[in-house]
């Protein structure tokens, strides 16, 4: 019996470690493609070489930052936890900083054959951003695979079962922490440089985007790269990995008994990779509107994992899981897989509806631009409020469905089914940066206006798309975290009863009649709002500095202006640079902080601190939705009005849209998706240090 | 012993009912104090006259469209539910749009004597309107208190002394929910009104504040009585009913072996009628700067009622009180009602640090407003945000506190004490709107520039002390509605023995740990959030409204900018007032549809229930706090620069900060202070509806 469990368990991981790498290959398949294409011009070549310096510079410092913090705490884990989670922690950071990395370089190189395809045909150029997009995506949820697969497989030979799969939490940790610091770090540059550049750009001197007259406009590319590419990459791989291991560990917590509840997380993951592929695939093979290509890859790839999902879960669970004393058949586990792909589906649809141009949600704001920048804001942040509703009504589904096929390990395997869609999800995300960059050097290179037609309108697409996935990030990584909390539970029950400070039968509860509970609730639902009202300072400050950077050169340089003059990029590169990591800091160390002081103040401890994670998941999902819907609805709204609606670009309306769209770009690309790996931080912390200080 | 009890009961409620009259009797002397002054020129008494008419006009208005609901709810709860109940309801209900009455027309009488009072000396005109404010303060409270109490007293007789108590929740239904109305109602008018005068004068045509060119300006006084005045009398009345209601309750509940439980509350109240008598009295007796005096009244309000309370407590409670099996002290019993005067003291200077515009927040939106409109509300907005930490810090702190002392009854009596300082709270913030309309009839009336500089500095005060109150308006709703939640967890779970549907002796809790209570916290918390949403496009679109009308005007009559035609003022009171009832009804009902859901839908019901009821808590505390210090903040940075800081009105930065304050308009008097009764609302009808559906 030990034997063949055994065996399952191995095999069942090996299936996802071939199919992560079928992923790796079918992506560098990809990366030949892309990268045998024409790059264009020399004017064309020249742009994209300064924008791609730029990123590896900024991305090298940003290492070099955030390393020195992962040694440190890599030291204390050493010093106060176990060596295989401080290991973990190591591997988890290093992976995480790679994943941002792939995600820049593949861009860089994209942005630029997107243009020149672009001046050949619209399908061309989106195929090629799509498949720019896509290499991110399946090296991202190889790289994610592959190395919790193999960490656990060597941990398990080395150190036995049950220390490998402690261990796996401090990957988890390694991968959220320096997900928390890229994506605020890229967040605060790229917005930092966008909202500069627009602020003088745009409203002092009218310049169009990226007028190669704006100094700031290296900088606001390389912001692009830094921050929709790398800093996504760093946070998808990261809600991978720790959706994995949460349900590994949650598998491995209450469901001991089973081996297959170990693996069955695997192989969800390993299958969806061959469901991406078939996505990608799509997008090259079919004909139609870009939206509708790009949704059907979704559709496609959810279609071939729920086939696959069917025959994999009967193989692993012939008689069923027991899960709280009931047994679950293989349909129901089946159906909780479903629910993660249903509810991709669901907050897909949900989000595109209230941030598409062509929907009632932007139109709204567009009108209310006609009368004045207040009424675009009070619209926005009424849309971005109003676009919670759905996708929190939906989770609560999901959770209860869940729940009632198979208790907690349903929720978990519902979140894994959910984040095995990341491979395709994220070939959407990417396609934003790389249109939008792709329609920077069409603009900067002179190229002909119906290039820019076409880049602009895969632009006003690629937004949609960057929204939606946010939309999925955050759901996902909300469900992620409950699951977590679980883990937090088992953990601590486990815990107190290992150390005899309750009894094995006693009552454990986190209970609402509690007022520790309350208050930690209270804490908890702070912490989303101030960690996202210190990002949103740290991108004002930086902007302001970028705008008196740029006033002075218009000032000190008039021919600017006239052309006769070229702007000094650098300068603008090197504030923006130095302002993100300076600012990204605080922020990113604020869950930390929370944590642990809630676990060392007396009267607090761990009743208070359960509440905190649930009181931050709370929170933090309505913030981060509405920051993320209520950014991408304000930046159509701008490009409905730019498409000629409303007065068109000048207008009055337009005026008041631009304001809306640089108040958005805090909230959506910075404030918002940093949301998503700040609550599992917190989650992720408080049970590693469990043992420490309760 | 029983008839001792019930002598110890009559006489602690006779003695607030005592103390209450004596605040009206004072009240009354005030207002012949305010009466008597003189009411300025011809030209102001007639301004005043027609804002005066504006404001009843639109308030009759109210009152129909109300009392259609009023009636249809206590019919249903006629039927459904006891008489006792339904009659309690329409008490409630005719008290809290009385007290919006009140409010109202003092201020319109008090308005324009401050105008008089301004051209005299300052502190005559801080007097005068601080006096105007007050009778408003001690005649919402001592209605308050005497309604309850008679209500009570009555019904004790009638029905016996446990229906009396649970129709006492009938009463606080009917304050709850028609303050809902009344502050949405006269939230949107207000400012849609505001936002629409301020967009099109003085954004488009350079108009000063109370322009008599142009058309909204009437409008937009009438707006701030009532809003301001009517809607907030209304609210603070119903917060201090449901507050004194939400302790006897759980009083009566948690500790029936004691009467002294149910009159304690009665008896802080009534004390603190003659703690704010004091308060006004300092007022008009010392001297100083206005900041200092206002919150000199504070302080000694406060200093009174503490001393007062000492022989109370140990007067009521000889042997001390035994909650959860635990024998409290009388001192403990103190100890809890000195939090609450505590804790009002704390959020005050809290909320002033955040909104006045001496401290770093308010002058970091403004410096912020130089580099435009977009910097400015992201500024605003990460301000509103960093000022929900510390006051939900000592939250947390006050509950931990008045726990330790005396259990659940503990944050009741905390509630009550800190609700007992309403009477001289209101009284800063009444002094707000009535400045404010001073200032705006000293424009109309052509009257010199010193008098509108005084008007000036004491709206700039005013400013921060609306800001104040609210926070501490839903600082202590947040407190009472934990109290409501523990009285829904109480009669829950008696009508679950009594029905027989849990055993006498089983545990009935609100665990974190099901998932039923994670989707009521993911439900309740979602509330606030949409209920905002509907606010802030309520006045949106009534604002585009009046926007629309103005500029029609304008362009109809090119005589209104030389001053040879009059402007239609009735035109834009008449849209504004039909938008704002209109817009009203949907955001009111919200509250309502989503608790009697939970209740009714099948897999939800009394578990996900009294998740909502913490979750709306915990969301609405935050989302009140940010949007009323960020729209405090906004208002005053905009005053900052008006002051002829960087670069004073008509620069660059002051265009920006006029979009900012019109952003915080809806904030800080529409969506975040209507978020207070709400959240009663929620858990009071939850409370009800328990041996309806369960």
């Amino acid at each position: 019996m030990a034997f063949l469990a055994l065996n399952l368990l191995d095999s069942g991981v090996q299936l996802s470690m071939l199919c992560a790498a079928i992923g790796l290959i079918f992506a560098f398949v990809l990366i030949a493609i892309v990268a045998r294409s024409p790059a264009g011009n020399e004017r064309m070549r020249q742009i994209s070489g300064a924008v791609q310096e730029g990123a590896k510079a900024y991305l090298n410092r940003q290492v070099v930052t955030i390393s020195v913090i992962a040694v440190i705490i890599f030291i204390l884990l050493f010093i106060f936890k176990d060596h295989p989670t401080a290991i973990g922690f190591i591997v988890g950071a290093f992976c995480s900083l790679s994943a941002g990395f792939i995600g820049m370089r593949i861009a860089v190189i994209a942005n630029v054959r997107t243009t020149q395809a672009a001046s050949v045909a619209r399908t061309d150029a989106l195929r090629m951003a799509f498949n720019g997009g896509a290499v991110t995506g399946l090296l991202v949820v190889g790289l994610a695979l592959l190395s919790v697969s193999i960490f656990y497989t060597v941990a398990d030979k080395m150190i036995g079962h049950d220390m490998a799969v402690r261990s796996l939490v401090g990957l988890a940790l390694g991968a959220s922490l320096i997900s928390v610091f890229a994506r605020l770090g890229g967040g605060i540059y790229t917005k930092a440089a966008d909202v500069g550049a627009d602020l003088v750009g745009k409203i002092e001197q009218g310049f169009e985007e990226d007028d190669p007259r704006n100094p700031a406009t290296i900088a606001d590319n390389v912001g692009d790269n830094v921050g929709d590419c790398a800093g996504m990459a760093a946070d998808v791989f990261e809600t991978y990995a720790v959706s994995l291991i949460g349900a590994i560990l949650l598998g491995a917590l209450t469901l001991a008994g089973n081996p297959a509840a170990i693996v069955y997380p695997f192989v969800l993951g390993g299958i969806s990779v061959l469901g991406a592929i078939c996505g990608v695939l799509f997008v090259n093979f079919a004909n139609g509107k870009p939206a509708s290509m790009l949704m059907g890859a979704v559709g496609a790839s959810a279609l071939v994992s729920a086939i696959l999902f069917w025959p994999a879960t009967h193989r692993l669970f012939p008689d069923g899981l027991v899960v709280g004393g009931v047994t679950r058949s293989p349909t129901q586990l089946y159906f909780a897989s479903l629910i993660g792909l249903v509810m991709t589906a669901v907050v897909v649809v949900i989000t595109n509806y209230y941030t598409s141009m062509r929907y009632r949600p932007v139109q709204k704001i567009a009108y209310a631009s006609e009368t004045g920048h207040a009424t675009n804001i009070i619209a926005g942040l009424a849309v971005g409020q109003h676009a919670t509703a759905l996708p929190v009504g939906f989770i609560g589904i999901a959770i209860l469905l869940s729940f009632h096929f198979a208790g907690l390990y349903g929720i978990a395997i519902a979140v894994m089914s959910m984040l095995s869609m990341a491979g395709i999800i994220i070939s959407l995300d990417s396609f934003g940066p790389i249109t939008d960059n792709a329609g920077g050097i069409a603009v900067m290179s002179n190229l002909p206006k119906e290039v820019r037609a076409v880049t602009d309108e895969l632009d006003a697409v690629g937004n949609t798309m960057k929204a939606v996935t946010k939309g999925y990030a955050i759901a996902s990584a909300g469900l992620a975290a409950l699951v977590l909390f679980g883990s937090y539970v088992e953990e601590l029950r486990a815990h107190l009863v290992a150390t005899g400070k309750i009894l094995a039968d006693q009552f454990f509860q986190f209970s609402l009649q509690d007022p520790k509970v309350i208050i930690g609730l209270f804490i908890g639902g702070l912490l989303p709002f101030i960690f996202t009202a210190f990002s949103m300072d740290a991108v004002g400050k930086a902007a302001g500095a970028v705008v008196r950077e740029v006033r002075r050169q218009l000032q000190a340089k008039p021919g600017i202006l006239t052309g006769q003059d070229t702007p000094d990029y650098g300068t603008c590169v090197d504030i923006v640079t130095k302002a993100a990591l300076r600012e990204m800091i605080v922020p990113a160390l604020l869950p930390l902080v929370f944590v642990i002081a809630v676990a060392i103040i007396k009267p607090l401890g761990p009743v208070v601190l359960g509440g905190l994670l649930v009181g931050t998941i709370v929170t933090g999902l309505f913030v981060a939705i509405a920051m993320t819907s209520g950014g991408g609805a304000w930046d159509n709204a701008k490009k409905f009005i730019e498409e000629g609606n409303l007065g068109g670009k000048g207008s009055f309306a337009h005026a008041a849209s631009v304001t809306g769209d640089t108040v958005g770009d805090p909230y959506k690309d910075t404030a918002g998706p940093a949301i998503n790996p700040m609550i599992k931080v917190v989650n992720i912390v408080a049970i590693l240090i469990i043992p420490i200080f309760f």
